[in-house]
């Protein structure tokens, strides 16, 4: 970990020393990522606050779903633009362009999704995300019904809406302790 | 579980038979709580999910912080009021009645939270969970630097960033799903 | 009147001696009501703007109408909802839970009206209500032909359109004036 | 009555013959406007229902206050800006420019009042009427306190409030039902 | 050029003396309007910027296009009422009141353009106009294939946008600089 | 040009053989930036309507000012970003790039520009014109004096008012007609 910048505007130190499970997670991702991402070390100064976090993350990120991690990670984008989330448009922009291999999409998602040539599935998917996260209060059985005529089943459903809540929280999280992403995502996979 | 009816508007069967962690679990609701809250119900067609979204709430809601438990019932209610949740509102309502022994404070966060008579520290508080909910965009240091002059730490900040941004994400999940609270929250603490 | 706070904000007190007319009104209120709701008695400053006011919402709240009393309390509620107005909130979520015997009706119309299992005519009248609130200057002749279409009739629209005016004035009168219901509304009919 | 138009896009034609105070009332209008206003010919289908509308209006727009009847014009016109209410803008522009001798300050109160050189009195007035038109939820305290640095008694504010959600009504009314100005308005005090 | 108020709140006081160029075009404006609109007298402190912003305007309102005169000038007051510009509502009030012949359909653009009695075409043409005003964000093909439907051309689609385009830029220059319009406007085809 | 794709979603082929003013310039480009930019060629229909556009788009961003091509760059950016134009972003986010040698800066321009770590007068600047973008309705005096208090003159609040009334016009023309991007712009400069 040789950035040494503070992951957010907030004065909370990680624990010192680092316990050997953080120590190991991080050492994971310096190894897969290049980078151990500012979101964790963020929360290095709580290891049940860390892993409570994470379990959740990969859970709705990397577990089963009938959502690739690419449909994931456009979620992901989409809600933050909404948000204005420097961090999470960042780093999960970064990872639409690995996932996808198609720079130019991750860069529509940022900057306006309407004009990002989806087909009818998608579309729908990112409609209906992007109506949770500015209109919450609005949702209908006729929005849930309108994703499953594009094919997603109820448990799809569940992933897409439990996905844009975990965007609708990180992103205030973010926002709320100016949690900036590591440089290392503005280059990459461009 | 006398409570047959599903808690969301979801076709997602809770796990049949009820592995043996839930089912303890749920016992323990029961008796504490005299029901098992629906949120939970909804979550139990999947072990790992309930247990992920579980061990957050906990570590958030009932966890070690600087903020009171009523505190931090008091920033789910007036997020949920913003996000027009009738789940949250009809539960953490409920709460708040419950924590605070004032049945009309619990009333005026669910109406409008700027007419109830908070001391400066709560009202701040409150302020910059509700701007953190309707325009996250816009957070800046002097939103930070308001919450230390009436007297919150670095980590009381996190933890107010982080409840809000915890109900930010369970009043979509609620709305996208149709989550329904349990009767039984509407008459309590009256 | 057993009740001293003041009514409002505002440093308006009531003549004295309260003139004969206003006696006999509030001590019918007393009787019937168990209070004198502060709306009017933030009105007692002065005798002829009590008695406009009354008599301009007895003829729309219980004057003859297409819609019943419960009806025009549902739209109240859902206005009232939408402007955040306390006062409004607490003594009209009493009447409708008084009303309809149906408390979590009251509940779901304070929190948010789209959850409530309305038939589709009672919802078409609170989605106009609700427009007509946020959005008036784009009300047209389709909006009033999707009312027609429900069944109500151009008189029964004329009194959707004056409800739901009236609670656009009081909201904001309450608002401005800091006008506090009364605690008696709180508990009532739950 | 010689226009013949129907006052509102519904169907509800007036009482016929018309009541001898109604004819008497219209009669009045006639002679000292040149006309019978739209909204009262709106009103005629119910006796009852034009004198409760009529009373409030003489009550508020023309009984005693600290605030002028050019003042309460402007209140109108500023809150039907917001509201863009074709037949308040129409009617009560054309009573500003009237009563004000200043027609070019009607069209800045139609079309934008923050560029009319107001004093500072009046200025703080019209921005306490559009906040509460905008945004009534969020009025407090410190809204009225502003009102009261510039002059405004306690009374005064009240009559901004009651005027400010009066138009805030009939803008609703007017946008609800259809309703139209009568075409004399637009030419008057040019 | 009599009317020696400065056209707008900014220090930008003409070249002097002024370019032969300009001294003509001024000369024509007040032969043929009978005064210089103080949006050229704004740009008269370069002679550059006066004429690339001219000839712009020249192309756009008085070149030619599938839509008429009167056509763009609706445009410029449909879009200048969203965006509350008193200089713009003013020129351009007067110019839909002068080309129509009509000042009820110019109070009425200016006023709320959907009370305006249209026909489909036109107000499909300023739906859209008000669309791409308010949330050009959301703009898509549909929006295109409605205009088309009621007998558009592309390139007349190409011409509604950059009139809309056009005065957005027009209004928040003027709203900017705090320009204000002639005084002859006002009063101008009533 | 060998980009053959059309630069809109309208049916607008270019003139038919190009006019040789509009050949040179497009050869220039072609050197100059390795692409003719689909903005000009979305013009090349009309050779008046791209003389006009470009005589001002080089007027503002390339002609003499206080404001240096960087700044008004960024304005661009911040500009595009609240109106979501895809087309803007792209072109000028990549301007920011290169003319600051700061990939990041680029970034968080597009994302947020309150991340941006700017000095004061940069931050004003970019503030009026999110304001102008976002509400010119409320510019007034107070706004103007910002800009004077940190440092700007008033010919300089000229350039930050056109420059920010530019790119609202170019956001609009770009999202109604649906122009795309040069591909070339996305890798550029990272």
């Amino acid at each position: 970990m040789t950035d040494q910048t503070a992951p957010t505007a907030l004065d909370l130190p990680p624990l010192e020393p680092l316990p050997a499970g953080m120590q190991k997670y991080f050492g994971i991702c310096q190894d897969k990522l290049g980078m151990v991402p500012n979101v964790l070390r963020a929360h290095a100064f709580d290891e049940n606050k860390l892993n409570t976090f994470s379990a959740l993350y990969n859970e709705l990120m990397l577990g089963d779903s009938g959502l690739s991690k690419l449909e994931r990670e456009m979620i992901a984008v989409a809600v933050s633009a909404v948000n204005g989330c420097f961090y999470c448009l960042a780093a999960h922009g970064a990872a639409v362009r690995q996932l996808s291999g198609d720079p130019k999409l991750g860069e529509m998602l940022v900057m306006n999704y309407r004009v990002a040539p989806l087909d009818a599935r998608q579309r729908a998917m990112l409609d209906f995300a992007v109506k949770v996260t500015k209109a919450s209060t609005e949702i209908e059985e006729a929005d849930r019904e309108m994703l499953r005529q594009v094919g997603f089943s109820d448990r799809d459903i569940w992933d897409i809406a439990n996905v844009t809540g975990f965007y609708n929280m990180s992103n205030r999280v973010a926002s709320a302790t100016g949690m900036v992403p590591n440089d290392e995502y503005h280059a990459q996979f461009r």
